[in-house]
C-alpha cells in the first residue's frame, strides 16, 4: 500500500505543519502543544467557547473545523487515536471567553474518558464546561441503544449550527439547548468498498472482498449491520434513505439537509450519482432538501466508499446552518 | 474494481443529473442538451463570455468551475472523450452576451478540433470567439515544444483570472492579454501511483507496480517522464519545485500561489504533507507564497497521486485570482 509520506512516525506532525503552512490566516498552533489547534484569532470574550478532539486519519475531521462560526479549538490525536487528557485541558483554558466551553465530540470510548477528565481538572479554574456527544451512526446500535452509537460525518452539521449559535452570542445554556436538539435530528449510514491503512502499521488492519460492500462500517472499520454483495448507487441511496426514515419514526421529518460524504478514494462523480438517487427518493416522500453537502468532511485516509446523513431541519437550526463560516475545509457565505 | 455506479452506460447522465440537483442554484443544463452546463444566472450583456469543455471522469473539472466569476458555460463529454462541436457552438451561442467568447480549454486533440469546428461554425451567427489553450504538464513536453504540452490542474488557475477579467466587464483583446500570460506563468508536474478505472471498461487500462510511482504521468494515464521506485513526500515535493523552477528559467518567480491536486483517492493528509515540503522549498528560495489551493481540482476518478502547480504571479494576476467566484466546487470570498 502506497502512501505519499515522509515516515510513519512523523505523519500527523508532518500533516499539521502542512495545515497551518497553508492556512495561517485561520488557524495556528497552541502555544507549548503542537497538537493543539485555535483560531488565529481568538473569539470575542463573552462568547461561549466550543471545542472538539479526535484522532488523526478523517481530514478534514476534527481539526478542519476551526474557525470563525465553528469551532474554537481542537485537539489532535495520532492516526484513529485519542489525545491527551491534558492536551484537551489546556485547550478548553485557552478557548473559555468567560462564558463556558462546550466540548463537542464523536461518541468514542477514549475520547469521552479523557475530555470528561479533562473537564473535571478545569473545574479548579473556574470554567464551566459542559458536553455534547454526537452519535448519529444509525448502524452501529440500535434506537432503543442510541447513546450507544458512533459518531460519523454527521457531527459537522453539529460543529455548524452550534458554532453558530455561539458565535451569536447565545449563553451555554441556549447552545446547549440547540445543540441538544441538533444531534438529536442527525442520522448516517455508511457504506464500505475497500479498507483503509494505518501508516505505522503499514497494511490494511481488515479486508473487504472484491465483490462485497460493508453496509454500516464505521470510520476505523467497525463492522457494520451486514456484508452485502456489491449494489448499485440507487440500492445504497435506497437502503440509506429507508434505514433512516425508519429510525426517525413518527418524527418523519418534513425538510433536511443531505450529507453525501466520500470516505476516501470514493470519485466526487460516484457521490453525486448517489445523491441523485437520494434527492428523488427524498422527493417523493415530501421532504424538502435545502443545503446539500457533497464531498469528504470525514474520511478514513484512502478507505472507499460513503456515508449518506440526514439532519431534520426547523427553522431555528435552519438559520444557524446559513450563517457566515469560514475554515479551513468549510467556508459559508450563504448570508 | 467496484464503482459506486448505476450502470456504465449512465455513469455521466447520472453524475450530471446529481449535480444539477444539488447546485441548480449555481448551474443548468442548456435547452435541448443534457450535456451542456450553463449558469443559472446568464451573465449581464455587454461582458465576455467564457466556456469551456472536456471529458467526464474528473471533477472538479470541467463543469465544475461554472458560475460567478469562472465559467459561463461547459460542454461536457463522456469519460475522458471530448464532447461534440455541435455542443460547442450551441454553447458559444447560448453564452454569449454581445462581446464575444473566449474558450479555455486544455491541449487535447478532440477538444482543439472540435472547438476549432464549433468557433467556425458560429463565425456565421457574428458572434467573434478566441481561444485560450492551457499546456501547462512540464512532464508532456520539454520546454522548447510547449505548445505540445497537456492541461492539467493548472488550468484552475486560468479558469479563476480570465473569468474574473471577464467578469469585471474588460473588452475581449484584454482578457486575452491576460489569458495569455496567466497560462504563459502556469506549470504542473504530476506524480501518479495507481490507476483509475474507465466505468465502460471495468478494469484498469494500466498499471503501476506495488513499489512504484509514475513521474509526470497524465490525467488520463499518458505516460510522464520516467517510473520510480515509490518516493517520499519530500522528495517528490523536491523533484516537483526543482523540475518547475527550472523550465521557469531565467523568469524565476517572486510570488507564487501553489496547488497540490489530489488525483481521485490519495488522502488529504498526504497532500498537506507534500504542501509542508513545498512550502518550505520555496521560502528558501525566497520565493513568497500566497493563496495555496490544497484538495482535488482536477482528478482522475480513483486514480492514486497529486500534482504540484506553481503559477507565479504578478499584482494583477493575483488581484484577479482575489476576485469573488461562486461555483459548485470553488467559491472565493477573501474581499
Amino acid at each position: 500500500m502506497k502512501k505519499i509520506i515522509n515516515k510513519p512516525e512523523t505523519f500527523v506532525d508532518d500533516m499539521i505543519d502542512g495545515i497551518i503552512a497553508a492556512h495561517s490566516d485561520k488557524v495556528c498552533l497552541m502555544k507549548n502543544d503542537n497538537r493543539v489547534l485555535l483560531r488565529t484569532n481568538k473569539k470575542e470574550d463573552g462568547k461561549v467557547a466550543i471545542v472538539t478532539a479526535g484522532g488523526s486519519g478523517h481530514l478534514p475531521l476534527f481539526l478542519g473545523y476551526v474557525g470563525h462560526g465553528m469551532l474554537d479549538g481542537c485537539a489532535v490525536g495520532n492516526v484513529f487515536a485519542s489525545p491527551s487528557a491534558s492536551s484537551m485541558a489546556d485547550m478548553i483554558r485557552s478557548c473559555d471567553c468567560g462564558k463556558g466551553v462546550i466540548c463537542l465530540y464523536g461518541n468514542y470510548g477514549g475520547d469521552k474518558m479523557n475530555f470528561q477528565m479533562a473537564c473535571d481538572e478545569v473545574e479548579f479554574d473556574d470554567i464551566e464546561t459542559r458536553q455534547l456527544i454526537a452519535g448519529d451512526d444509525i448502524a452501529s446500535s440500535p434506537n432503543e441503544t442510541s447513546e450507544k452509537r458512533r459518531g460519523v460525518a454527521g457531527i459537522v452539521y453539529a460543529y455548524k449550527i452550534v458554532g453558530a449559535a455561539a458565535e451569536r452570542g447565545m449563553s451555554i445554556d441556549e447552545v446547549m439547548r440547540i445543540g441538544e436538539k441538533t444531534l438529536a435530528n442527525i442520522r448516517t449510514m455508511g457504506f464500505a468498498t475497500s479498507p483503509c491503512v494505518i501508516p505505522e502499521v503499514g497494511k490494511p488492519s481488515f479486508t473487504i472482498a472484491d465483490d462485497e460492500i460493508e453496509v454500516g462500517m464505521g470510520i476505523h472499520g467497525e463492522p457494520g449491520i451486514e456484508v452485502r454483495k456489491m449494489m448499485t448507487a440507487d440500492k445504497i441511496a435506497k437502503l440509506a434513505v429507508k434505514s433512516i426514515l425508519a429510525d426517525f419514526g413518527e418524527n418523519k421529518p418534513k425538510k433536511v439537509s443531505v450529507m453525501i460524504n466520500g470516505l476516501g478514494s470514493t470519485p466526487l462523480e460516484e457521490q453525486y450519482i448517489v445523491y441523485k438517487s437520494v434527492s428523488e427518493l427524498l422527493k417523493s416522500e415530501n421532504i424538502e432538501v435545502v443545503h446539500p453537502h457533497l464531498g469528504e468532511f470525514a474520511t478514513s485516509m484512502e478507505m472507499s466508499g460513503l456515508s449518506v446523513t440526514l439532519i431534520a431541519l426547523d427553522d431555528e437550526m435552519q438559520d444557524l446552518l446559513e450563517d457566515v463560516a469560514q475554515t479551513p475545509f468549510y467556508t459559508n457565505y450563504n448570508r
